[in-house]
């Protein structure tokens, strides 16, 4: 793999392709042309073989592309072969979403475990995964090694939580508080879901449509 | 405005100036030049200006930006002072999450209902929207003009409840469901949130990282 040279537009493609070569692996598609696959996400076939090009050679001129092991070798770029593990701190409206209707498991993701606040909450179990209390955070992950941490607690204390992840061993802060996080530590990354990011480039392309 | 040469990749970014821009007006920043904006926003002077021609010429030279004009015209181009109106549908816990906690205001959005098909929530507001059932859809999007959907169903239903709202003159879905929408119809624009590619994303940073 040559990494060092992946834009990040490439990196932000790549679900992409992992989706779509999902796809076509559950209809049974055994290879696939570069031209085809760029025909079904709409992106040209050059673009196609530009962006794969990044991680080694895995097309045949005149074959096309396997599609399962194109599929496998993106999972693996991707790092959903690392065995990454996650627990989500807030088990509000939003963190309930997540717990009961996202599959953390179909990205490589093992979550293993909610923190809240609420009496209500703690003691009890959202789709298989339980809430404890977050007092018990930093016991919790010095017992059980975490990569990920998802924060969907209120944007006022999205700093200390992340703060304590860290310190807890986490390497990865999946942030949906709409807050910026100001990271200190070398290797930790973040990764800032905003909402209203998105709704507003749908205006845009909305009002540009008009 | 020269719109026709706007790439994507600027316009993914007006949001984040957007953001940037109101939070240093708020702090009564009058003027900044393109390189402290920069600064703040992890870009280099260069891409900063670069971007910002796109639309006109805002900066002068050694004077910077006046950051309120620059914000409000950066609002203007995402179509925040077009009027757009939403609904969502679907009350479940991400539609609750972004009805109690996502200020579409903010985004120049004004949010006027959601809708369910359970009889527990039908009827009901939250945070002042109130929820109708979605047999009331027709009926109400013919009466009160609305420019976006929000897809927050389950995704066996998304084709359906989006040729139901492209019907009643949506422009825009806002889909939440992970499900591809395959829309007919001219200028009908979809805005997809994949969770799941932003945790891939995450994924592959944190594994690039150890």
């Amino acid at each position: 793999m040559k990494k060092d040279k992946i834009s990040s537009a490439v990196i932000r493609r790549l679900p992409r392709y992992y989706r779509h070569l999902s796809d076509l692996s559950h209809q049974g598609v055994i290879r696939i042309s570069s031209s085809a696959l760029g025909k079904s996400m709409n992106l040209t076939a050059s673009q196609i073989r530009q962006d794969l090009s990044c991680f080694g050679e895995f097309g045949q001129q005149g074959y096309g592309y396997n599609v399962e092991s194109l599929r496998k070798e993106v999972a693996d770029i991707l790092g959903m072969t690392q065995g990454h593990t996650a627990v989500v701190l807030g088990a509000g409206n939003l963190g309930r979403a997540l717990l009961e209707n996202f599959h953390f498991e179909c990205s490589g993701v093992q979550l293993t475990a909610a923190f809240d606040i609420s009496p209500e909450l703690i003691g009890h179990s959202v789709s298989g995964v339980p809430i404890y209390s977050i007092d018990e955070l930093e016991n919790y992950l010095s017992r059980h090694p975490t990569s990920i941490g998802v924060l969907t607690v209120p944007g006022s204390v999205a700093g200390e939580m992340s703060e304590r992840l860290i310190a807890g061993g986490v390497k990865g802060l999946w942030n949906f508080t709409n807050s910026e996080l100001h990271v200190e530590g070398a290797g930790i990354v973040v990764e800032n879901v905003h909402f209203a990011d998105s709704l507003l480039a749908l205006s845009y392309f909305i009002s540009e449509s008009l």
